[in-house]
């Protein structure tokens, strides 16, 4: 690592990407053992089309690991493993609750927001930093991260919470 | 803690009370380093503020545990942990970087958004369960969240970001 004084923009970019790599390939463990423990079909259904969608915003973030002539190689995102841990709890603690499908929810709520967050954070900076291709692929995740938060919404309040009430 | 199959909406919101509760005062310790550090008086006078409305939106929360005939007790909130670390990492790597700024701003949007999850999450509940008072009061939280977000956002592109790269 360059030392504090050398540390730019491009840097703290460099350093938060590899932060939301490590993040996106915890979630992509986490989301079948979330879908699966799901009870409704359609939320199964969301989570496994998100982990599809994940897979290819992973490859996504290695072409701007590329682009800067890096390796992608993500860092320990602490954020992420304990977002990943309060839904893992989540699982554990309701799974025979009519309540688990919110419980789910709402956790893979949380982690989009962390997304959402972090890849406008990217995005910003990307623009800024006048890379332009950069910018292009975290704005594509940006908007699949909220889609997927706004199905989720949706879904939380057509079924998941009614029942759980 | 009530047995799994006694586990309702409403332990789930509770549970997720003591959770944004625990965090949200992570957050008011955390915001005093971070504006300290800050190097535009703007953000941190942005930061002062939000502790502010801190203090008011944990008081709050204090009446929703007494609406539900709890004591108000927060419970570990691993994901403001990991947030609150990630921000701390910010302050002592990029301590001499002229991208401080910049990293301070965007630790402090991913603790917005973790919150933002937790309100709208918290307000759906309460609203489903005929909770009126306390989705009033997550409703509350929520938009001041939202606000400071979006302050936060205008400040990262007009000064520090530029100022940055």
């Amino acid at each position: 690592m360059p030392s504090s004084q050398t540390r730019t923009l491009e840097t703290l970019m460099l350093e938060t990407l590899k932060d939301i790599y490590h993040a996106e390939k915890q979630v992509l463990r986490a989301l079948p053992k979330m879908a699966k423990a799901a009870k409704s079909e359609e939320l199964r259904k969301a989570l496994e089309t998100h982990r599809q969608e994940t897979e290819g915003q992973i490859e996504r973030l290695e072409k701007v690991f590329e682009s800067m002539d890096r390796a992608a190689r993500g860092k320990p995102c602490e954020a992420m493993q304990g977002l990943v841990a309060e839904g893992q709890e989540i699982l554990e603690e309701f799974s025979d609750s009519e309540a688990l499908d919110a419980g789910i929810v709402a956790a893979n709520q949380s982690i989009e927001h962390y997304e959402i967050s972090r890849y406008g954070t990217l995005r910003t900076w990307a623009q800024q930093l006048g890379m332009e291709e950069a910018a292009r692929i975290f704005e594509q995740n940006l908007e699949e991260e909220k889609k997927t938060d706004e199905l989720l919404t949706q879904l939380a309040e057509a079924k998941a919470n009614k029942k759980a009430a």
